[in-house]
C-alpha cells in the first residue's frame, strides 16, 4: 500500500484508540436532561478535532442539543460530499448487564466496549479521523468534504430538520455519507441500498361505556377485546399479506437481478431461527426471509391492552380495548397515505355494535438508494479496497429518518456504509465495535475521497 | 291480614332498620386481612340474633373467618329449610365516589345506602329476623329450619365446601333458600331458575425468545401479538357462536314453554342498550338478548397484555402475549371439560411458528332449579303473598358457585329468592337496599315457611 495517507493512519492506530476511548467517556445521553451538558462536551470533542484539522467549524445552538458544523471547499469543480454522524447515545439502562461501566470504554481482545461505541461515535470518528488525517498528511482534498453532526439521533433529530432548512447553502452537498449501520457480517462489508419507512398506528375500540360484569352482560353486548383481536387479525392474511386496500399498491417490486443478489448472500436460514429463538419461521408467502426484512412490507402488533391484565381471573366486560401496531415500508409507499388507507379501512369494517378511534402515532419515508448512481460505484470500490472485500448489496428493515430528509429538503441521496456489526448490540448492554473494523472504517473514507474524486 | 306474625313484624319495623343499620356499621372486608375482627364481629351479630330468637346457634372456626349455623328443628314430619347467607361485604372501593361513608349506613328516601346493603346483610337480616319473629310470635317454626351464615362469600368460599363436608349431618335439609340476587324489577319478584357457571381461561402466546426490533425481524418471525388475536378472535363466529368443538354438546336447549315464558317479561331493549351505553346491542344469532344473558352459554375476552402500552412508539416485536377470556356456562355443560375442550383446540389451531401456554384459572358449575318441583312452587305462592305480585322466572347471567355446592355435597335444590334490585350498585360505589323490599322479604319468608308447611 503506498498511499501516504493510509500509512499515516496505520502509523497513528493507538492515537485513534485513545480518542474514541476519549469520546465514549462522555456519557452524552440525549433523552436525559441531567446530560444536557455531557451532550454538548460531546460536540465540543468533534468540533476539536475538525477544526484541530484545518476544518472551517462551527457549533451551532438550537432549542435543543447543539449541532456541529464543518466544512473544506478548496477542490473547485469536484463533487462535494456531506458526512453525517451523531454525538449523542442511548441510554445504558439495563445497566446491571454491563461487564464494566458503560461510560468506562473497556478493550476486550477485538473489541472496544462502551455505549456510544458502534452507535454512533465509533463509525463517525473513524470518517471524522480518516478525513481528518487525510487533510493533515495530504494538505488538501481530493473533493470538497461538509460535515454534519448532531446530538439529538436518539430522541429522533427534531432539530435537525429546521437546521437543515435554515442552512441550505452550507450544506449544498453532491451525496450524503452515513455510517450509522452495519456490515452485511464479519469480513463482508456492505453498501445498504434500502430503508424502510415506517408508519404506527394506534386503534381503540370502545364497546359499553362503563367496564360491565361479563355474567350479567356477556353474550348482548359486544366485546370490545374481541373486535379489537378481530380487527388486527384480519390486517394480515394466511399468507402474510397485509389486507388494507391500497396498501402494496406504490410497492417498488424486486426486480429479477435483485433477487438474484438476495438469494447469493450467504443466510443460514436455521442458525438465524436459533438466534431469535422461534420453533419456525414465518412470512409473507413467496419471498425469503431476507426479502421480506428487506425489501418487503410489513405488519406487526406493537402492543395490546385490554381489561384485566393482572394475576387470576376478573370476570369483566371490558369498557375499551386498545391496540399498536406498525407497518414497515418500502419505496415508495407514503406513511402519510398509508394511515389514512389504514384508518378508512379499520373505520369500514368496525362492527357497528362499538366505536373506534384510528390514531398516526408515527410515520418516516422509506428510501431506496439508486444503485446505478457515479457515488454508489465509488463507494463500492473504497470498501472493496478499504476491506479487501467486495461489498454486497443489503436491505435495512429498520429506518433512519434523516436520510430521507436529505433527500427531500437537500434533493440528494445518501451513501449508506456500515462499519459495525450486526451483533454490535446499538442500544443494548455492552456494546461494542470492532477495533479492526474502526481502522478499516478509516482506510475506506480516504479510498471514498480518492473514488469520488475521479 | 290476619296472620300474627306478619303483623308482628310490621309492628316492629322500626327495630328492623336499626337492626340493620348496626349490622351495616361493620367494616367486615373480607378480602382485607386487617378486617379479619370486623368479619368475626359482624358474625357475632348474626350468632346473637339468632341465638337470642331461640335457635341453638353456634359459631365455627375455619382456616379463615368463621361460620354461623343455627338450627331449630322440633316440626317432626316438617321438611327442613337450609337458610343461607353472608355477612361479609366487598370493600369499598372506589371511595370518594361515595355520597357519605360506606359503612356509615344512611336512609335517603325508600332506600338504606351502605356496603353491604343489599349484598348481603340486607337480604339475610330479612330472612333471620323474619324467621326469628315467626318463632318469637309463635313459639314454634311450622317447619324446621337450620342457617349457614358465612364470612367468606366475596373471596370465593375458600372453607365453606370443607365446612359443609365435615357437618353433613348438622346440615341435613330438604332444600336451601339463598336471598343474594335480585327482583326481575320494581315490583316485579322473580324466582331466580338458573345461574351460569363459569370456566375462565389464560393464554399465553410465545413467539421470539426475547422482544425484537420489528423494523430488523419484522415480516420473517411470527408476531404473537397477532397470533393471539387471531386465535381469541377465531373463538367465535359471525354469528356469535363459540366455535370450539364440542362446546354446545351438553346444552340443555330451552324449551318452547321457557322460550314463551321469557319473552313474555317485559324487557325495552332499547333503554337497555343506552343504559350500557353502546350503539347497538350484539349477541348469538336467533336468540333475545334475555335469552343470550340468562340462558346461552357465552364467551369473553377479560383481558389482553401484549408488549408496549405505554404511550406513544416503541417499535417492539413482542416475545410474548397473553389473553385472559371465560366462558359462561348453562346446565348441563361441565367447567372442567369445556376447559379441557378449550385447551385441545387452542393447542391444535397454534401456528407451528409460536408456543402457546393454556391454563383454566377458575371454574364454577351451572345451576339449573328444576321448576316443577314443590319447593318451587311453594317459594312462588309465598313471592305472591310477600310482594302482592305474581313473579315470574328469570335466569341469572352470573354465577353463586355455593349453589353448585349444595347440590352436589347435600344432593338438594336451592330456592333462589331474590330480594334486592338489579341497580342497588352490588359491589359498587353507594350500594343500597329498598326498606320496602327488606320489609317485604321478611314477610315472604314468613309465607315460604307457611307454604313448605302445608
Amino acid at each position: 500500500m503506498d498511499h501516504p495517507v493510509i500509512a499515516a493512519l496505520r502509523a497513528d492506530r493507538d492515537a485513534h484508540v485513545q480518542a474514541l476511548e476519549d469520546w465514549l467517556r462522555i456519557p452524552s445521553v440525549s433523552t436525559e436532561p441531567a446530560h444536557a451538558d455531557d451532550v454538548r462536551r460531546a460536540g465540543q470533542f468533534a468540533l476539536d478535532a475538525l477544526s484541530g484539522a484545518g476544518f472551517d467549524a462551527a457549533m451551532h445552538d438550537t432549542a435543543g442539543h447543539p449541532v456541529v458544523t464543518a466544512s473544506w471547499c478548496d477542490a473547485p469543480g469536484k463533487p462535494t460530499l456531506l458526512v453525517y454522524g451523531h454525538y449523542d447515545v442511548q441510554p445504558p439502562d439495563p445497566i446491571d448487564l454491563w461487564r464494566h461501566g458503560p461510560f468506562e470504554p473497556t478493550i476486550e481482545g477485538e473489541v472496544i466496549v462502551a455505549r456510544g461505541a458502534t452507535d454512533d461515535k465509533g463509525q463517525a470518528l473513524a470518517l471524522v479521523r480518516g478525513i481528518a488525517t487525510y487533510l493533515a498528511t495530504n494538505g488538501s482534498l481530493p473533493i470538497n468534504v461538509k460535515f454534519l453532526l448532531e446530538g439529538e439521533e436518539e430522541i429522533g433529530s427534531p432539530n435537525l430538520e429546521p437546521f437543515i432548512r435554515e442552512h441550505l447553502d452550507a450544506l449544498a452537498a453532491d451525496v450524503v455519507l452515513v455510517s450509522d449501520c452495519s456490515q452485511y457480517g464479519p469480513e463482508q462489508p456492505a453498501l445498504t441500498v434500502s430503508l424502510k419507512g415506517l408508519c404506527y398506528m394506534q386503534v381503540t375500540v370502545t364497546g359499553p361505556s362503563k367496564d360491565l360484569h361479563s355474567g350479567s352482560f356477556g353474550g348482548a353486548v359486544e366485546n370490545p377485546g374481541h373486535v379489537l383481536c378481530k380487527l388486527l387479525s384480519s390486517l394480515k392474511d394466511d399468507d402474510g399479506r397485509v389486507t388494507i386496500p391500497g396498501f402494496y399498491d406504490d410497492v417498488v417490486d424486486l426486480t429479477d437481478a435483485e433477487r438474484a443478489a438476495i438469494a447469493e448472500l450467504p443466510f443460514d436460514a436455521d442458525a438465524y431461527r436459533e438466534s431469535v429463538g422461534v420453533p419456525a419461521l414465518h412470512g409473507e408467502t413467496g419471498f425469503s426471509t431476507l426479502e421480506r426484512t428487506g425489501a418487503r412490507p410489513t405488519l406487526d402488533v406493537n402492543g395490546l391492552l385490554c381489561g384485566w391484565t393482572g394475576e387470576g381471573a376478573k370476570t369483566v366486560l371490558p369498557s375499551k380495548a386498545m391496540g399498536k401496531f406498525s407497518m414497515r415500508l418500502v419505496a415508495n409507499q407514503d406513511p402519510d397515505r398509508i394511515a389514512r388507507l389504514v384508518t378508512e379501512h379499520l373505520e369500514s369494517i368496525c362492527p357497528p355494535t362499538c366505536t373506534i378511534v384510528v390514531e398516526d402515532l408515527h410515520g418516516g419515508k422509506p428510501v431506496k438508494v439508486p444503485t446505478d448512481s457515479p457515488f454508489v460505484a465509488a463507494a463500492k470500490r473504497a470498501l472493496a479496497k478499504g476491506f479487501g472485500v467486495e461489498p454486497v448489496d443489503i436491505r435495512e428493515g429498520g429506518s433512519i429518518p434523516i436520510v430521507a430528509t436529505f433527500k427531500e429538503v437537500l434533493g440528494i441521496d445518501t451513501i449508506l456504509m456500515g462499519l459495525g456489526q450486526n451483533d454490535d448490540n446499538a442500544h443494548s448492554p455492552n456494546e461494542k465495535f470492532n477495533l479492526n473494523d474502526y481502522h478499516r472504517g478509516m482506510e475506506t473514507v480516504v479510498h471514498l475521497l480518492d473514488e469520488l474524486a475521479e
